[in-house]
């Protein structure tokens, strides 16, 4: 599928997969299970179980680069997406990086991201503009999830300055930039529920990326009430600690399979009754 | 010198060097001079004539990450900032990086900054909130540069959100961080220099860095009229593009020696005149 939009990749991923959650790929030596080697191969192999366990009820995963970087292992973030485009190609990856810089030098993340690493989608800081933006949105078949309200405790100092505030601002920039409307997407953290339901609002077409319902607490019920799209889609669930450090004993892949599962069940679930509710007119 | 603080080895390297003058060390494989291998082991050759023909001329060395990566080239960078800091230990190295993300992730971030690739400093987006920087900070001898207003063309359309404007608050923010006053310091661009004068009003006592003078066309002595600080220093002036690739022919280090020579000494000579303005109490 070498020319499908972003967003029409992700549309089947979200059909195909009946998921909307995301898997966080994040290393952490002290939290992985015992049996896997506290090295970059270990890494690899943690991640590959945590793939393999978690990809019936997740549409994409989402490895965080630093986790990598500070291993110095380059090496093995590139495996694991190797390994998710050849073994699961219908699932996303979306590399979470949070690039942004003048342009001249946002054409290098872009190359990062979307040549060497070959994610589908990357994370990226909107405070330099829109013209740092523009590097990535040059390839037609990526996504670019733009930062609007991150999940953090104090993200709202910079966050809401400005009348409306600055976020919501993103959100409607993003949501207007027209011939852009299959590669762009938004970040909003499940940590403020009613934010997201007004950049929903600012932007009713664009897929949103959630943080912050597993180690920062979102509200689950509150996140899909104001975020879910027309179509009773558009959000992309993220959950990294919460879900693949559940155990560090030899049933890890057999609690974070069920822990996967009980999740994705439970946001379907909620979906549904959303959506039955406003079929028979409930607010 | 293993526990000066960031600050105090700034100002010594400012006195050392008698220089303001930071290098960028941004490798382009297609800009080059033709003599170095378009390889890897290309781009540290470059980057060492780069530096043994700046050095005298400058106080700093600015590695632009992105560059490296998008050639997976992070052996190359490594081993550029080691050779800085074995052969020219006067000398600081900011890693532009530009990074920014929750806590738990900035951590990871400063390890690949600070440990990985040992830099004396980084530079940051602070979109995401004070909390993403305080990671960076608890290295208490390295230095954080973080982003107000940068030098791209449409950087006001966020930064000067809010009222006082965004980029103002970070700067009065960073500037009245209790403890942290020889960590931080300020990223604003040459290509406004009343708002650079605005920033320097706000933190009268952070360094600030300053790119955009070379290919952005940045009023270099605007920049110093209202940057420097009230001893005459406090500014970082960054020039990339248009000083290491001045030619790609074989006088390139020649060039770029006597590019750097000029530019410094045009800096010195600018600051000197300022000086002796205020001294006769000229405006």
């Amino acid at each position: 599928m070498p020319h499908l939009s972003f967003a029409d990749r992700l549309k089947r991923a979200w059909a195909d997969t009946r998921s909307l959650l995301c898997v966080g790929l994040d290393p952490l030596m002290n939290r992985m299970p015992l049996a896997f080697a506290r090295s970059s191969q270990g890494v690899f192999e943690f991640n590959r179980e945590i793939i393999a366990a978690t990809a019936p009820y997740a549409c994409a995963f989402k490895p965080q680069i630093a986790h990598y970087s500070a291993l110095e292992a380059e090496d093995q973030l590139k495996r694991t997406i190797d390994w998710i485009r050849e073994h699961y190609p219908g699932h996303l990856v979306i590399l979470d990086a949070k690039r942004g810089d003048i342009e001249s030098t946002a054409r290098f993340y872009a190359v990062e991201a979307f040549e060497r690493y070959e994610a589908h989608a990357v994370t990226l800081n909107p405070y330099l503009g829109i013209s740092s933006l523009k590097p990535f949105l040059d390839y037609p078949d990526r996504g670019c999830f733009v930062l609007c309200r991150t999940s953090n405790a104090d993200s709202a100092e910079f966050q809401l300055q400005g009348d409306p505030p600055l976020y919501l601002q993103i959100a409607s920039r993003m949501a207007g930039w027209r011939g852009k409307e299959k590669s762009l997407g938004l970040v909003a953290g499940a940590t403020w529920p009613e934010d997201l339901g007004r950049i929903r609002q600012q932007a009713p077409n664009l897929p949103i990326l959630v943080p912050g319902i597993g180690t920062q607490q979102g509200d689950l019920v509150a996140t899909l009430e104001h975020g879910l799209n027309i179509e009773g889609n558009g959000l992309i669930i993220n959950v990294t600690r919460s879900l693949i450090y559940s155990s560090t004993a030899s049933d890890f892949c057999e609690r974070v399979n069920a822990k996967a599962a009980e999740l994705s069940g439970r946001i379907n679930r909620i979906r549904d009754s959303i959506r039955s509710q406003k079929k028979t007119g409930g607010s």
